[in-house]
């Protein structure tokens, strides 16, 4: 059966589904929904429409799943509990401490509409989550570690550019290779957030502006770079544009723990990502992740669900049989 | 609610299982089944007893869920089966190619009985399963591979113990560094048994015995040896037992895979275990999953079940509320 997506909202994430799409032969694109005047947005897939996301409740018998592809500060704590009563839907909220509370607000929606709401999907929430959740069942006795990149911190990057005299700029999340090796030695560290990572920055300075001022400012700002050491390197916007265009992530989630009559064995579990392209990454799990909805819908289920609820057999477009023949 | 846990079969696996339930507030240890003489067999928990595995059926009513700790090759097949139907069962056969057999047989049995019953639980089958399966829900393009070690292999000791001339002997199975190495870089190599893992052996010689004809029987012998590097060392008795007394193991699974409209993006997915001791590794993930079958037992569900269908949440001691607060 062919699983119908719609996707709310055209910008990286969006154009990642779009693509990711075209991988799973059991889905196809069916409409895209936008708050632009749908008139000015051009997508990748031919013969697929374009419509005002006023008009969206009009589609909704051609969309099985619609992914919800905003932001989490303001769009996804509105638009995922707004669609959820009309919808099967997916979301990629990321504010982990608001979880709870955006948890209950799409739960009510799904469950009143009869509807499948998946929150809180990716890597991480999402597939950092999951390997957090199966190393502490396993290992009830021991210490998390999460390490972030090598990879580009958007909201840093927003913040170096917003300081005066900066044209552009793309600031690196780096994970401390010493710290990550010292938590792989199973010796459980207590790690700052001085010694867990890195950030490095590339500068594009306006012509005549006072470079040392801007790198005080950004190796000084609290919260984002006050605690961590950083590195700001001046180049020009051709350098950035050439050496920096792409949106690379990734990180690792490491469990430390014991096991033993006297706890004398250690054990570590690693998860680890290297990413090309944080948002299509984050795409393609999304994309799995509608499957499993579909399907649960189709059993009955309704109500908001997370990665935890959710058996991987419902991830994948194969049978129970070929699983457990070729995957177990 | 407290499940409470049988063992059958007291080997490592088994005293590995009884560590792992003193680390699990939630589950408590009633019984242990012996196919020896139950008055020779001394457990670790006081006032646990022993009995026979002629009695098992007598004790039906003190366990919960039980774990069965035999071998794949001859014991599994026939035990599990026929307990499936009497106690909600857990084993690790690990024998990939009969999994469909087993799994035929168990589930009648579990069905009949209206029991939940799980197989090949462990780390492969079993952790290692799953990161294939999700990474392959994630990346419907890419590569799979798996690397084991370093760790000792149990069937390739044995083989060098058959070895006229050999007192005792003990396997270690390597990952070939920069084959890992190229499977990270993204380049999806294609690697022959040989280019993945080569074999080390420390091997305890007869006084007078052949050495030079003791490596060569080894690093000839079809199946185990012949198509690997593999080095052979020469250590007294009490070396081996004061430095490779241990059951390390591990390996990674890792998955290379390209999205993007011109599948221009890579992304590797490794997962990687680094276990002091294989068996209660096993055991401790054996643990989760009997905590995962009695849910699924109460809930009413019956019959036979494999990692792919427990959701994540099923494993943890901890509510869905505190799961999504602390770990999504």
């Amino acid at each position: 059966m062919t699983i119908r997506i719609g996707i709310l909202g055209y910008g990286n994430l969006g154009r990642g589904v779009e693509c990711a799409v075209r991988q799973n032969e059991d889905t196809r694109l069916t409409c895209v929904f936008t708050r632009r005047d749908p008139a000015k947005v051009k997508i990748l897939t031919e013969g697929v429409n374009v419509y005002s996301v006023d008009e969206i409740l009009k589609h909704k018998d051609e969309v099985d799943v619609l992914i919800i592809c905003g932001g989490s500060a303001t769009d996804l704590p509105a638009m995922t509990p707004k669609y959820a009563a009309d919808f099967n839907v997916i979301d990629s909220f990321d504010t982990h401490a608001k979880i709870p509370e955006h948890f209950a607000n799409v739960d009510a929606a799904a469950k009143a509409g009869g509807k499948v709401a998946m929150i809180s999907v990716g890597w991480d929430p999402g597939m950092f989550s999951l390997n957090r959740a199966y190393a502490n069942a396993i290992l009830p006795e021991g210490k998390d570690y999460t390490f972030w990149g090598r990879g580009v911190s958007q909201g840093h990057s927003d913040a170096i550019r917003r300081i005066d005299g900066v044209l552009d700029a793309r600031q690196y999340t780096i994970p401390v290779e010493s710290a990550v090796e010292a938590v792989r030695s199973g010796s459980k560290p207590e790690l700052t957030t001085r010694q867990k990572h890195t950030r490095e920055c590339f500068v594009v300075a306006a012509e005549g502006a006072d470079k040392a001022r801007i790198e005080q400012e950004i190796v000084t700002m609290p919260n984002y770079f006050a605690d961590y050491d950083t590195t700001v390197h001046f180049i020009t916007q051709e350098e950035l544009d050439r050496d920096h265009k792409g949106i690379p992530h990734g990180g690792m989630v490491i469990r430390s723990g014991v096991t033993g009559i006297n706890r004398e064995n250690r054990h570590i579990i690693e998860y680890k990502l290297t990413l090309d392209s944080n948002p299509e990454f984050t795409s393609s799990v999304l994309i799995a992740y509608a499957r499993a909805a579909f399907r649960m819908y189709n059993e009955g289920m309704s109500g908001c669900k997370t990665v935890f609820d959710v058996p991987v057999a419902y991830l994948l477009n194969m049978s129970a049989e070929d699983m457990r023949k070729n995957m177990l």
